[in-house]
């Protein structure tokens, strides 16, 4: 019987933001896997499903995340590591969800884990379902439109701060979102600056924890926010 | 006592890409607003709503979806109307949910009626829940990784194929998505074999219908395709 390995998005943060089909997959899988960096302490996606369904029997995957090229070693060893342990588990399973936190396909843990499995096993069928990304819910509490007409968007890590975004800010039609934004956000802002897109820019804090902010770009400093910000430019030609 | 009108993003059209949170938003609005272009038709996002709670009363507000630059005008206008018929209903009501395929802030008709309405009553609140966008279902669908390390994505819509594509198409660390692409599939095949793009390009046709279909773009037939295709094209730099 063919065996299925399913990357379940949970959304930023909120439990609300699950899906059902997030749901009805955990509660029909027979092996539920959550990646954290400490087997101690649950991660942010297994806090998030057991708020919804606490009992749920979740598995902790040990997993690397140090960020950028010096981590990227560490990350693909511990994927190795995990995708192992998971296809030798004494537990028989047909269905194994793997939770992550955002959308599955998009800057997820879930990717490598993937490449991994398959690899290793290529008859087990990898699956995902889709999940609400940390820019949608920033996006929605700043009460702003992202993208109408024929506006575009562009998706940036700020994990190198170069001509890349300052060539998407100065597209007035276009929309910029910024991932791990916050350990370069003095070069971010001096770019948003003069590119005229300062002051209409917003950030989404600890997107997802319970202290959780959203505020207007010119008015944070880079000193109050963490690796994990998120930044939301909306299109200035309207 | 404040009034609020919310935006609710459905998802892409599978009834179980709702979330949790647009239930509940429905299940506590005392008035459910749904856009079709045919009063006497059911649009989409209410027969989304419906397949999952059947016993939701919705009102059906007639807009205009020409798209592009020649449907504006009757778009504001059909958004002005509705504006008017939801502000001087006779039903009273405190929090009135309108309903949207996708997300309400990224490319949705919620934005023209958030507007019009803030225009006629600013007290009003305005607020929205994110919602699965289509083309996250056709990446889960298509079984790609869309982003990952330092990748960057563009959205861009269809409804004009010029530099802007070839520049997006031509950066290979870049995931580019076009919303409405079927107009102009011949060109966009043409631009994606030019930046060598074409053999790793996916199309999802009639996203969230019971009739959609992912397929490989190289595959697929200019004549086959409705307006509202989605086209994926991954990084190829990997």
């Amino acid at each position: 019987m063919i065996r299925r390995l399913i990357g379940v998005g949970v959304g930023p943060g909120d439990p609300d933001l699950m899906t059902l089909k997030s749901l009805s997959v955990l509660r029909s899988s027979d092996l539920i896997l959550a990646p954290t960096t400490d087997l101690a302490e649950a991660g942010r996606a297994e806090t998030i499903i057991l708020s919804v369904c606490p009992d749920l029997s979740v598995t902790r995957i040990l997993f690397e995340m140090t960020p950028g090229g010096a981590g990227i070693q560490g990350r693909r060893a511990a994927a190795e590591r995990a995708a192992q342990s998971i296809l030798s588990t004494g537990q028989s399973w047909q269905s194994a969800a793997f939770v992550t936190i955002g959308d599955p396909n998009v800057f997820s843990t879930f990717s490598l884990l993937a490449e991994s499995v398959g690899g290793m096993d290529p008859e087990i069928e990898i699956e995902s379902v889709p999940g609400i990304m940390a820019f949608q819910d920033v996006v929605a509490k700043a009460g702003i439109k992202l993208l109408d007409e024929e506006e575009s968007f562009r998706l940036l890590t700020g994990l190198n701060v170069g001509n890349d975004l300052e060539m998407a800010l100065s597209d007035p039609s276009s929309a910029v979102v910024i991932y791990k934004g916050g350990a370069n956000l003095g070069r971010i802002k001096e770019t948003a600056a003069i590119t005229g897109r300062l002051e209409s820019g917003w950030i989404g804090i600890k997107v997802g924890m319970s202290d959780s902010e959203v505020k207007t770009l010119a008015d944070t400093d880079e000193d109050t926010v963490g690796y994990l910000s998120t930044l939301v430019f909306p299109p200035v030609a309207r």
